[in-house]
């Protein structure tokens, strides 16, 4: 199975980018694994907010198949302690599909259809910069295999 | 006032020191901020967990004054939305105090006497790399800035 993170709007922080390369290369040795980036629709300044989301999820929803499983990040999600993600992530890993694909909305977050649609889960109550998102994703990615495999990583 | 962070072992990973910078240079403008590392204690290695992070919780002690409103990060801490986190952050910086003081443990955490002594505060369920909270706490003092001032950062 691939790992796919699927996100809105290129990542402009030249740490947040580094960071990213930083935990894809950790997470490579346990499984595959690629930053799928779409970028913002056109012209999204002028869009409402709801428009915006909504044509964010149709962009999204294209690069989703019946082969993947598929995860939306959302901070009314689901809670998870690192061992019980782990757990979890497992048990996604397992499932006969092609990918596990983990979506991260636009600034203004994810669209209600997707939320709906999909799983969710939540890294933290908390509002965080949509695309320091992609770096806690992957150190929990990243974390959950040093705990499934029993590595010394997570302590 | 002035916000302290008080963190232990130094930042070994450079896309994080990068992100450290990058926020510190936006919440300046609010508030002074220092970020204070304490280094790991001598042979840390040799000592029990225990061990380590009671001495740890003694050498944060020494560095903390009854002119300090003190927070502990503990994924056991209270949890916040990034709206109710900036009150409350607000609140303490409204406190008759010379310095609001973050508390951020090493890579086993806080020993339980700390958590017992000050406020606690949860920015994850999860636990996450000592050092990339440190980050993740600069994203949320300087949300709070921009929520308490109306700034269109936090949306």
């Amino acid at each position: 199975m691939k790992i796919i993170i699927l996100a809105i709007g290129k990542t402009d922080e030249k740490f947040i980018s580094e960071g990213i390369d930083v935990y894809l290369r950790r997470i490579k040795p346990f499984c595959p694994i690629e930053i799928e980036v779409i970028s913002e629709p056109k012209n999204h300044n002028k869009l409402s907010v709801e428009e915006q989301m909504l044509k964010e999820a149709l962009l999204l929803e294209q690069r989703i198949t019946l082969q993947d499983v598929v995860i939306v990040l959302d901070e009314k999600g689901t809670t998870y302690s690192s061992v019980e993600f782990a757990k979890q992530f497992e048990r996604w890993l397992q499932q006969q599909k092609r990918r596990l694909v983990f979506i991260i909305g636009g600034s203004f977050g994810i669209h209600r259809q997707l939320k709906e649609k999909y799983s969710t889960i939540s890294l933290s109550a908390m509002t965080f910069n949509h695309q320091m998102v992609r770096l806690f994703l992957l150190e929990q990615i990243y974390r959950a295999f040093t705990i499934i495999k029993g590595h010394p990583y997570h302590k």
